[in-house]
């Protein structure tokens, strides 16, 4: 990183507001090329080593879009299935081999801490793109830009965030660093959902305003941002409790009617928002999966680049 | 599209016999560049997302030449297996979270009117590579291209389409885009296997000449070209008949010997050309194959850039 | 190929010493390409067709970043399961479709002899990247290049095999390149995994010096190489066997200590070389996998565009 000198992006927690500001200035300026409006091939030649032990679309796409957006390649593989690693090769050569051709590595992992591990196993940057229960920073980044972009602003916000909160590692990522830019929050959820005790201390540590409550309507009007995750059938052994609080979480039209906020979703959805807000103007989740090529096409040209001669 | 302003190619029906001759044309200048012998950078930074929802060598890698040819890049994901569509996620929106990311889409899903639904979700234009019991028009664009090229002409040609005429979709097709041109064709198949009703009435409505039978010997001679399709064991209840069928339609040089045409198929071919038809003027299925590219290449230029500085 | 107007490398004997000494040296005007410190698109436009039937991380992955690296790009399939491959078509007319589409092919099959008869299926140059039990060319092709590099020298050599050397292909093309080379070679392996006799033959008949032994310790003072294969726990009947075996042949610091040579491996290791090896000078494996990239770049450049304008 130019701004504090790391190599690496393993935790929102590694980063300071400072880099934070300098990564979304940076997104910015990407825009245009995401957008196929403006042409560049700044990381021609270079090589982005994917490690996919998990599988995903969104993130491991929109990361090949930035990098082959700026000229870039992608190599490496999709799930342990396709590869070495099922001869019993382990994390830790795997991505030192893979650290011998690439310029940077992405990882996705089920185990908690594989990220940093990998990364302290090599000397190319290694950007963490979920590891388990663990953190996955990049979701975070595009998150704030999103806000920033639509809403105009990173500070003076409220932000409710609604569903699943124990279970959610976006929201406890997003949360810490929305608390680091002063907003002030909301968290609806079931009583049996609640956000983690040890991410409202982090938070009352940084001296932000935050209110729990499990009435998703009394928080409406003073949010700018409502920010729905998921919520699991699994994590309910009553089926008909699952039942009523699916539908009481369930955003549409008729809640959202009257009000001035935008609705963003990490995705996928499967059935927490309703199909009629994806056009209007409160739908807005679809370009936040966008804004996720400019903020990594600004983290690729940070670590592997560190250049700003796009 | 440059000439009839649609965005999507998903039916063949959907193109005149104008916008026909203009991909046609323009595959003609792109054939130098699909061979390797002329560079050409217009489609650089470009994404093409790819949608396949089932296995498919020749389309989905053809697309991808045809797209890194020109400069471009492909993302997107080979079968649902390896994808988030296994969480759940609906076509509705992978498509329209790819089309965020990439320029254009190509879609293969085994649902008929897959192609369609995607194209009518998102803003990018889409192309249909095959959706199930349905079109698959850019094999169509390509089969014409290559009696063009090889023939040397869409007009004045007699076409013979030989195999399983009832469930072959490239034959349905082919045979509404031949009777646009005013082609005369033969169709040639077991009883079982005949041209259904629908098509049939379709090619009267345009006019042109066409004879049924199952003998192939008889339309050898007034033949320019000999299309062969598959015919598929499963078709039959009674294995003793489908193996007399087969012995009846395999085309080998016993057979060819003295006429004067060409032999196609879409491939894969499992035993219904002999391979010493593959080294002599007659089998031409391979080159067939190549001009997939060309062809393609000339799709996503109109689609994507529709630009004609190549 | 430039040298001896070979289309294909199939076989390490299919290559003179001047052939191999004149594609090291290529591939040392490759390495900063290679290491990312300079740019070339002298492959740009250009398709390398990857036939993998088999899983292969190292592999692929280097070809694939050899062919990137040099501005070209990839086409194809990973292993059977991900294409028509299913759908019964055969080795050769997948060959040849995708020769239609690439400027050359690298094919990895389990069987013996595929890559062969693939080279005779099609025009465009193949690359064998390992075919069963047969060979793996550019493998030996890097393992020298290795040798050249760090050790300073392809000549007054001696090279020290262990482990598996009867089942291990890597090792008999290793032991063929070597002797042409003049190198001296000692041969430590369990009785029942003696290099095979075919291989000696060919050997004494190149009139190198070869010794056997079951004994690591013996020829540690004389090695300037210790190239180390993995021992698979199948081939012993008796588990106690085998984990007696196991423990004589451990590389470790301890055998290591006070010595000059260095230590290799192909990848991907099991047990057989302690993890305290690694950040050593002795430890040279993951430098070895790098030297994968700028060997295969030279074959790549050599085989497709035969060009040193790099």
């Amino acid at each position: 990183m130019v701004v504090n000198h790391q190599k690496d992006i393993i935790s929102i927690k590694d980063l300071s507001k400072k880099d934070i500001d300098y990564i979304l200035k940076v997104a910015e300026k990407m825009e245009p090329i995401a957008r196929s409006k403006k042409r560049s091939t700044v990381l021609g030649g270079k090589m982005l080593g994917m490690l996919f032990y998990e599988p995903s679309t969104r993130t491991r796409i929109s990361f090949e879009t930035a990098m082959k957006r700026l000229g870039g390649s992608t190599i490496g593989f999709l799930e342990a299935g396709v590869s070495s690693a099922t001869k019993g090769e382990n994390l830790h050569d795997t991505a030192k081999i893979i650290s011998e051709y690439a310029d940077a590595i992405v990882i996705r992992h089920n185990m908690e801490g594989a990220a940093r591990y990998v990364a302290d196993s090599v000397d190319v940057p290694v950007i963490n793109a979920g590891d388990g229960a663990g953190q996955h920073p990049t979701q975070t980044l595009l998150d704030l830009y999103t806000m920033k972009r639509i809403v105009g602003k990173t500070k003076d916000l409220h932000v409710s965030l609604v569903g699943d909160l124990k279970y959610g590692r976006t929201v406890h990522s997003l949360a810490y660093a929305l608390a680091m830019f002063g907003v002030d929050m909301s968290f609806i959820s079931p009583r049996e959902l609640r956000m983690p005790k040890d991410v409202l201390h982090d938070l009352s540590k940084l001296g932000v305003s935050v209110e729990e409550t499990e009435n998703i309507n009394s928080v409406l009007d003073k949010s700018d941002v409502l920010y729905v995750t998921r919520i699991q059938k699994e994590r309910f052994p009553d089926p008909e409790e699952y039942s009523k609080i699916k539908d009481a979480y369930m955003i549409d039209l008729k809640l959202l009617k009257g009000t001035d906020l935008i609705v963003m979703h990490p995705l996928p959805r499967v059935n927490e928002i309703a199909y009629e807000v994806d056009n209007t103007p409160y739908g807005r989740y679809f370009e936040q999966a966008f804004y996720g090529v400019p903020v990594r096409m600004a983290i690729l040209d940070l670590l592997i680049k560190n250049s700003e001669e796009i």
